[in-house]
């Protein structure tokens, strides 16, 4: 089977993993894709991958690694660290797919907390360009003990509203150029459709993307105007929003993947509703809005099936 | 002398044509950037022209044509017939140089009202393809009509968080694809730190921009955090956000630019201060942190001097 429809937990926050996987197993679906403080709640990656396992699913993606911005030595290794216990965690969970969000700059970089939440900033470090080399030294530290456990480090980039504080990895033909030194099993990108709905030269990076064998995940979710309070939650469900997933979709499926299909949604009130009907919306949407244009889609010749 | 430093009225939202031009000749600046709004209610274009003179300042922008994603016919005609006004002024008060912010999707478009405050969106279109078609159709009919009057289209990219209800023009590579087939002296580009700092390819297409001919204006201003309840007013004074002045103004300075530099900022705080203090404060760190980048760099080669 082709483009499973996967639930990302950060579009449930209040579920534990045990809850989300009996949820998504409720809703009829076969994928999760987990955040790693579930992992930790749940009492490790160990115990996670039978949780998951119970309740029959498989792991899509595991989020999140990344955050390789900090310019002194302690952040730094710190951060790589964190990077190397991400990478254990996702290959005991069975997922090869590790989202990695890159960081900000520096000093608003130190101050967003385990969960990627954003508090105040004070700021010292504003170049960009350092902080972009710092991320491809921490990326290609880390590719050797990816390649070890199986694990892809899966580069995201994300809607330049958050170059400041959370990814200066903003477009998908940044993320291919980065991703360019190292083997297409050990480092990949994912697309967001949040993130990078915008982009004039999303066709062009999507085709090149598929080319280059770097799409690890296709993750669905709508932008939503006006943003929210917290921008981080100006996500929507699919078609509640500007995003149009069928021109996408279609372009993702020419690209020639199939793999699963995310929906992550960082949304006030769709986190804080019964999850059942969230699964039901998801679903109903991505039958409508998703799968058709991935289908119908006939992927150009020479694009590889993954 | 060059990179005069000029004051665009939509720092200072409170104040008359008379009132802005009084106070920058009263802060020793020389140069005004009006909105057509204020030309409006000083009586028109030809009596703000005697105001902006009687007050010893040259304009150096008009703020603003554009608008051009109306899928229907009435709505495309309205939008010709705004620019074409707005190319008369622009040549009327002495200035080149107008500023265009080429709209968002049409549904949300249609819903901006005269000063671009945007209100509720009920969305039909998503084709962002499709709207950024119709800007190129829509400069390609104002370009005749501007080079008669004198006047250079300058084409604004704005933040990708404006692309849906603002300005399907994301990236400054995007608008010089867009100004390649006119002539550089009648259509040209802005850039406005807020809306491209983040961009890996900024560099590049600074470089490239200067190298066409097309760099029009320099607008400067802060990206601050969290981003502002009306998501528009999250710009900053030089120095309180997340920018890189000082390299970016010096790839601006190498591109060939020796223009004025505008200051534009919407912001609630500074919008409400007296205009004086916005003045001498924008003074202090334009000396601080833009203009020895620009007096300090070497143009390349190749590059124009305008």
């Amino acid at each position: 089977m082709s483009f499973e429809l996967s639930l990302n937990t950060g579009t449930t926050p209040n579920l534990s993993l045990e809850q989300a996987a009996e949820a998504v197993a409720e809703a009829g679906l076969t994928h999760i894709g987990p955040w790693r403080h579930l992992l930790e709640q749940a009492g490790g990656a160990q115990r996670s991958a039978a949780i998951i396992a119970a309740a029959g699913l498989t792991a899509t993606t595991l989020c999140r690694g990344g955050f390789l911005t900090p310019a002194d030595a302690p952040g730094r290794r710190a951060a790589l660290e964190s990077n190397r216990a991400a990478i254990r965690e996702a290959a005991m969970i069975g997922t090869a797919e590790l989202i990695m969000v890159v960081g900000g700059l520096p000093a608003a970089a130190h101050l967003i907390d385990g969960r990627g939440d954003a508090v105040e900033q004070s700021i010292a470090d504003k170049d960009i360009l350092g902080a972009r080399e710092r991320v491809a030294e921490g990326i290609a530290e880390l590719v050797p003990y990816a390649a070890e456990h199986g694990v892809r480090l899966v580069l995201e980039p994300l809607h330049p509203m958050y170059a400041a504080d959370r990814a200066v990895l903003s477009t998908l033909g940044e993320a291919l150029d980065l991703a360019a030194p190292h083997p297409a099993q050990t480092v990949g990108v994912v697309l967001d459709t949040f993130h990078v709905w915008w982009d004039p030269q999303l066709r062009e990076m999507i085709a090149r993307a598929g080319a280059e064998h770097r799409i690890a995940s296709y993750q669905v979710c709508d932008f939503n105007l006006p943003l929210a309070a917290d921008a981080l939650k100006s996500r929507g469900m699919m078609g509640d929003g500007y995003v149009d997933f069928p021109t996408i979709s279609r372009w993702v499926a020419e690209a020639g993947y199939t793999g699963p299909v995310e929906v992550e949604i960082f949304n006030q009130q769709i986190n804080d509703q019964d999850a059942a009907i969230t699964l039901e919306t998801m679903k109903q949407r991505f039958a409508q809005l998703v799968l058709p244009a991935l289908k119908g889609a006939r992927p150009a010749a020479e694009a590889p099936v993954r």
